[in-house]
């Protein structure tokens, strides 16, 4: 396509539509079974094991961030769900909505990030829409994605597993991803070198899985780890008991946080996972992990416990904080 | 939830978004494989027949027209994008980007509405994933929407099965939709007793598949009729030639679009299918589709013919009128 700018044309059905979609879309996500001439993809499927379907919505802003972009966080947030209910990532479908006015180098940068992120998971993108929305109608470009994925049958993972002496375990420093994107808006006037922490969690979710006595795996992203923690109180009627000092958080996003007046334990990461594990295995789940890249800062940071069901954070000067459900918006549109 | 307005904290991973997520969402679009505690599904899948997958994204405005709205337009597509594939349509994911200061009611009566849709189509809801976007970053609302399907492995359909000779049919009259919809944004001061043909074309669809002969199916949504005449001419370099007088338009269609210099031919339908056919069964597929409701204006309207690949339309008056590939935007966020 020639254009340099999205137009109200390139939603329209006709012939821009289609070279937008032949030429960028199609062209960067190619694979067997991505076709521009159905409107319905026809996927393999062996049978074997059970199938597990997930979607999301993406509208982080900006569009671009250090150590990701809205294109590769379509395919990881996607992933990652999938990864963390123990399945494989197969399938994805792709809704794009553009803005009017949006430049077609930076879509087409988002869309290579996108295909890379798909490629490096094992995911094809099997089928896919746009719309154009009106100038100031859109940020820029929202995203949709489903993961269709396959999980062995005798995975059994919930909440609903999880039982009081459960230790709780994260794969790696929480509230990056958040104070990446947080910084990359420039509003605060600062710049720092924090990169987001997206990426596909699968080969963590993977190891966890050979290790016995894994209850629950989730990646803690909007609301972030204290989020994650509160769900677990409401579905088992425990608490959770976080031991504050182990929670590993980078330097620079202690720092920032502490300057601005956000917590990190309620800001989004992107590539970690946090997990349930009976507490006989907690040891051999993070040897688990220790051994996989991004995973050296791996911990168990908390305990389940019987009682009040809510999310207690113990200090380092053995202090207690209670760790509420969020209720007011921290950081809109990180994800 | 007691707000009568969406606001960001909504979509903040927090209490509010899980009031809206239980109370609206999965209240209304409850299911047994539905759940809130969960960020992926397990789906039962049988391991007989193909699996089918399509995705769609939805921002017509206004959100409710004369004869549907945006959450039943939300499912017909999807379910239609798989019935014309030749599909059951089995599974749905949805996702929903809301405007800040949406009405929580109008909100309602499209969850309501899209319940309605899919529970008439047979489909079941079993992901799903809301955000909230800043006031002036929406339109209200988007939703896009993801259909698995399963497909008997003998149906064989595909532009590439047609052949010189074929017949062309439509389900019924053409341009209701994009008609219903323009009038509907009362921006023209006209108000007529038109409505959207939006519904699910399963029936039809499956009507057609019990016939000999079938090569192809679609439904003609954004750019109409002509515009996917023209992706067949382009897949098979075959001509398209249309029966003018044959083509089914409602007269008060056929008015509007005369005074605000429409063509019919190129308005969306959303409850419509075109189906190519073996010359020899034409007369089979029609009469199958004649006896469905909302079919008794169903016809033959045109031939596939070697020569040039183009879309002609013979006129009553037994002149030629070429209907070419759409380049502008008759009428954005129609679907």
């Amino acid at each position: 396509m020639q254009d340099t700018h999205i137009s109200l044309a390139h939603g329209n059905g006709g012939r821009f539509m289609r070279e937008l979609i032949e030429e960028l879309f199609a062209r960067h996500l190619n694979n067997p079974l991505l076709s521009t001439d159905v409107d319905a993809a026809t996927v393999p499927w062996t049978g074997a094991g059970e199938m597990v379907v997930t979607t999301d919505g993406f509208t982080v802003q900006p569009l671009e961030f250090p150590g990701g972009d809205i294109g590769s966080l379509a395919v990881h947030g996607t992933v990652n769900d999938l990864a963390v209910s123990g399945a494989i990532p197969r399938y994805l479908t792709l809704n794009a909505f553009i803005e009017e006015g949006l430049e077609v180098a930076l879509l087409e940068r988002v869309v290579i990030s996108m295909a890379r992120a798909a490629r490096e998971a094992g995911v094809q993108i099997v089928a896919g829409d746009t719309k154009v929305l009106r100038r100031g109608e859109g940020g820029g470009v929202y995203f949709a994605t489903t993961g269709i994925g396959v999980r062995n049958s005798a995975v059994r993972l919930g909440m609903s597993a999880i039982q009081a002496g459960d230790r709780l375990l994260v794969s790696g420093p929480v509230g990056d991803h958040g104070t990446a994107v947080m910084l990359a808006r420039e509003q605060f006037g600062l710049r720092g070198d924090l990169q987001s922490d997206a990426t596909s969690v699968l080969p963590i979710a993977q190891a966890l899985l050979s290790v016995p006595g894994l209850r629950f795996m989730r990646d803690p992203t909007r609301g972030g780890l204290a989020t994650v923690a509160n769900e677990i109180c409401r579905a088992t009627h425990l608490g959770v008991h976080l031991d504050g000092p182990a929670v590993p958080v980078r330097d620079p996003v202690r720092s920032v946080c502490e300057m601005l007046g956000y917590d990190p334990l309620y800001l989004a990461c992107e590539g970690r996972v946090l997990a349930v594990v009976d507490a006989a295995h907690a040891a051999a789940a993070l040897a688990a992990m220790q051994e996989l890249p991004h995973c050296d800062q791996a911990a168990i940071i908390g305990t389940l416990r019987v009682g009040r069901a809510q999310v207690v954070l113990e200090t380092e000067l053995g202090g207690q904080r209670l760790l509420d459900e969020l209720e007011d918006d921290p950081l809109p549109r990180i994800c």
